[in-house]
């Protein structure tokens, strides 16, 4: 069966229409070219790009923007180096590169989804509100959940604030930059739960809720994934799924090495 | 000599006007009541509160908002429980509680020569840009120049990105949330700096900036400080000032412990 760039692009739009002023979109290569093999990625870094040119896929599906920035803006000659030699690249290869984000975000979130699967916490699942899923676990320690969410994820480390004794039974998880205190703080305040598990937020807003909430003793808990770390499981859920839609089509989830090393 | 809440604010105002739309502000008592103590710090946390209490200091200068959101906004009957009770302890103690954020960051921007300060690398200081400094410092690895940091800032760890063995000699330092793409891409592609230290900004931007340069083979480095440990040392700063401003009224810096935990 010849499968085209359009054809996989109609069965991620089928998750939902991209949002007014989204960021989904072709951003090189042209809709009636044939895909020989896919690649999904949390972000189409230069080494993806590589690793997707050695496995001979020639469309790259990535969830966040690929030159630093969350929209894409036309390369002017302004663009930083890095960025140009990207671009040289993915143009040399003839690669056809795919921002897929805001789809993946709608409801069901399968974002969301793909991380609660990769804690093996599907079962714990009781609610999916527009950005967050909700579960009650088991009760266990939040030093106990943290250990958990590393060795499930293949963390090195993990940063947590709260008291790692405390009970941790109701859980709250936003994907991505969902761990401001706008998406965060209802959680503990409206759906009671005694944890939030985020990708990334502003530093001021909740962990400083939880730090003044434990010094009232009010034991509450913040854990910081990290945003690619929250969001890469929802692109190999992604990869399973375009895999079933287009049988005999290689896809390929390629995972890429933490931003951050801890010294 | 009579010291009052509108002669420190007057101090204060004195590095530069609030800027339109800026943040500054009394949040909490009245302009001509008197100050028997000053207490700054990064946040007034819960906990920097209670210990200005124990001091008794009845002026609290705090550098980020108080209530985890950068914008003030009146407590209406949805503020969520620890604001709440935070509230009820500045209101029984009678706290003053100012705001100072926008006029530390004007030209020359105190947080930032209170950071470079704490880092003992005045001497390496070779300009001053609206929203960070330049360093030239003798030649070091990234992992040597982390140690120095850690060991400066009295930091457990830190989060950094590049290869450790890259040689480090032009430093661009961007306190606060100045660590995106905006603000610290260009250091490295006009200023040429080998590293930036930033307090905090998206994982999506400079750091994936710097690993696709890394990759490239151009040998860039990032260091995130965390927010309040790059901001803290200038409000360690200010208090130094406001001492020397007002001879015999105690001023007090309180500092934090680290919002997150790494485990």
């Amino acid at each position: 069966m010849r499968v085209t760039v359009q054809d996989v692009i109609d069965r991620l739009t089928v998750f939902g229409q991209g949002m007014e002023d989204g960021v989904d979109g072709l951003l090189f290569g042209e809709p009636d070219a044939p895909v020989q093999g896919v690649v999904t990625a949390f972000s189409a870094t230069h080494r993806v790009l590589r690793r997707a040119i050695d496995l001979h896929a020639d469309l790259v599906i990535s969830h966040e923007g690929i030159f630093y920035s969350h929209r894409y803006v036309q390369a002017g000659k302004e663009a930083d180096s890095v960025r140009r030699e990207k671009e040289r690249l993915i143009e040399e290869a003839g690669l056809a590169v795919y921002r897929c984000h805001d789809v993946v975000h709608r409801r069901p979130d399968l974002i969301t989804r793909g991380l609660i699967r990769a804690l093996e916490w599907e079962t714990y699942l009781e609610k999916e509100l527009p950005e967050a899923g909700i579960l009650s676990l088991p009760g266990m320690t939040l030093k106990h959940l943290a250990e958990h969410v590393k060795e499930r994820l293949n963390l090195p480390c993990l940063r947590v604030a709260g008291d790692l004794s405390a009970e941790c039974r109701r859980v709250g998880i936003l994907v991505g930059y969902r761990g401001g205190g706008r998406t965060a703080i209802p959680l503990f305040e409206e759906e009671g739960v005694d944890v939030v598990i985020a990708g990334e937020g502003p530093e001021w807003e909740t962990p400083q809720y939880v730090k003044d909430a434990v010094f009232q003793g009010k034991g509450r808990a913040y854990v910081a994934l990290g945003h690619a770390e929250s969001e890469e499981p929802g692109m190999k859920y992604l990869a399973e799924i375009l895999e079933r839609a287009f049988p005999g089509l290689p896809v390929h989830f390629v995972p890429e090495t933490p931003v951050f090393r801890v010294v």
